[in-house]
């Protein structure tokens, strides 16, 4: 009885490497979190997750059959195909075979894809995508990352690059320094970085302002908390962050017509305080049928997107091979 | 021999219905047009279609049996799985159940989609496209309309809507209104519409400008002769047009990360006039891997790219059942 069987996901991150069990329904069985060790390059990431899971396994007196495959996601730039890392700059690797490693190590079937996009099919199977199968998922946290489904598939384009939507430009002329090169990438503006950024250049400006009296460095969060309590200034950084985020969200939807835009990332915690004006500013760009097709929705599984999004590929890729 | 038999392309347009007998390989065999009868909200369109092909097939000798089906590109909104148009304005169609009648009519199995995807399929299988697996065309006609090809497959978005990047918003303040109601779409500045009257708008200011002596009407073609001969009038405008086609392509490009760029439509005809400052444009706003995956060309099926991808469509979704 193969629904009997689990999936394993595992979500790779700069900071902690996230494990989960998970059952044929996509419920969360055992998740646990392990550091994630960089040096040598990150040689020995791929022993310490065989381990992690032989010693899980082991203390629950499962055997490796009890698995169908591991579903990982990893940041940096990936061959889908073969799930070789060509270049992974947080976690040192590059032209690392970690497809290959991590199944001789384990004895399992192993599929990986990016970071953002196996969070974009957690939240599309359990979280708030809801089932949709055309989904545009944006996360907002330090940077602003992307997933692009459509018809229930992950859009990779030709290399792997596809859903960098933090890399839309939003400022022509003028626009700040990105990480990636360019100047004013909608990441500038609308990350938690962003916000802050915004807020902390237009403080001078607001010398009565409520952000004034926050101790401590200032936060998207204090941001949003502000902008609800009325403070002009944080409304005018809202509204700046809102204005770009909502005319390339309906720029990108007017080329993609999802069913469903769902927001992630620190910054989305904000809630409807985000949602809202956001939306307004999203309806003034998008077609009208577009705007009738889609609906917004704050991601609902946190961190356990990408595990959960880790067994939906287990299931989906791995299942029949198994 | 499913080999020798062929797909019969049809493409509606508001003046012309394209037909063509086309090969296992894509080869037209014979093409042929009829006009669009938009009487009685065009409700003998099918009937004419049906006659056309039936007579074509008497004067050549062939059974209906000789061919798998019709691929059939239309516009306006369209469902994709049952062939409904839900209103083509240019027809006069509403609710029209344009497969089932098509089906009803010739006794062959029919696919629909529309107009502007079945061209883009069409420079994939055979034309500029050459074969890439991950397109983006984009159409610069009297509008500006796109088809967005993601692993072979078309991005249709949940009621059809995709690939309208004609109305992604290039302009926010201030911008020229739009048929679909909005302001400032990419289709007012890079449509030969938009050409044009960026050009008129700006002849005041160039007294001495070229433009001035073109007899009758200005065309697209003209702004891009004089730009050509070095008129400054005409490479001010040309420079307008490219630097908000080049960034709004960039922007689909790092969210979509295609291997091909395929420019087609009207304003095409200009070629390299239009593509080298179009990719300069393109290389300012592209992420480094974006730009160097993505290869720009000049669409080259012309009117035939509909027929062309019907009968791809065909081919690919309608063989298994034939």
């Amino acid at each position: 009885m193969v629904e009997k069987k689990w999936f394993i996901g595992v979500d790779l991150g700069g900071t902690t490497i996230k494990l989960a069990f998970i059952n044929y329904y996509g419920e969360i069985q055992h998740k646990w979190e392990i550091p994630t060790d960089k040096s040598e390059e990150g040689r020995h990431i791929t022993t310490h997750i065989a381990r992690a899971l032989d010693d899980k396994m082991e203390e629950l007196g499962l055997p490796n059959s009890h698995f169908i495959g591991i579903g990982m996601g990893a940041p940096g730039f990936i061959e889908m195909e073969t799930g070789f890392i060509y270049h992974a700059v947080n976690i040192g690797w590059r032209d690392f075979p970690l497809k290959d490693k991590l199944e001789m190590e384990t004895g399992l079937p192993v599929i990986i894809d990016n970071d953002a996009n196996i969070a974009a099919l957690g939240e599309m199977w359990r979280g708030a995508g809801d089932g949709a199968r055309d989904l545009l998922c944006v996360t907002l946290g330090t940077g602003v990352g992307g997933g692009i489904i459509s018809g229930g598939e992950i859009i990779h384009g030709t290399n792997g690059m596809a859903g960098e939507i933090g890399h839309i430009t939003s400022i022509v002329d003028g626009g700040v320094q990105c990480n990636c090169g360019k100047k004013g990438c909608l990441e500038t503006i609308a990350s938690a970085t962003g916000v802050v950024r915004t807020a902390l250049e237009t403080m001078d400006e607001h010398p009565e302002g409520s952000l004034h009296k926050i101790s401590g460095e200032i936060t998207a969060r204090d941001v949003f908390d502000a902008y609800r309590a009325g403070d002009a200034h944080a409304t005018e950084v809202v509204n700046f962050t809102t204005s770009h985020l909502g005319l390339a969200i309906a720029n990108l939807a007017n080329a993609l017509n999802p069913s469903k835009i769902v927001i992630g990332g620190g910054v989305s915690k904000a809630g409807d305080t985000l949602l809202l004006p956001l939306k307004e500013e999203f309806d003034k760009f998008a077609l009208p049928r577009v705007k009738e097709g889609a609906d917004f929705a704050i991601a609902t599984l946190g961190n356990d997107a990408g595990v959960i999004g880790g067994a939906w590929l287990v299931k989906t890729k791995l299942m029949q091979k198994s």
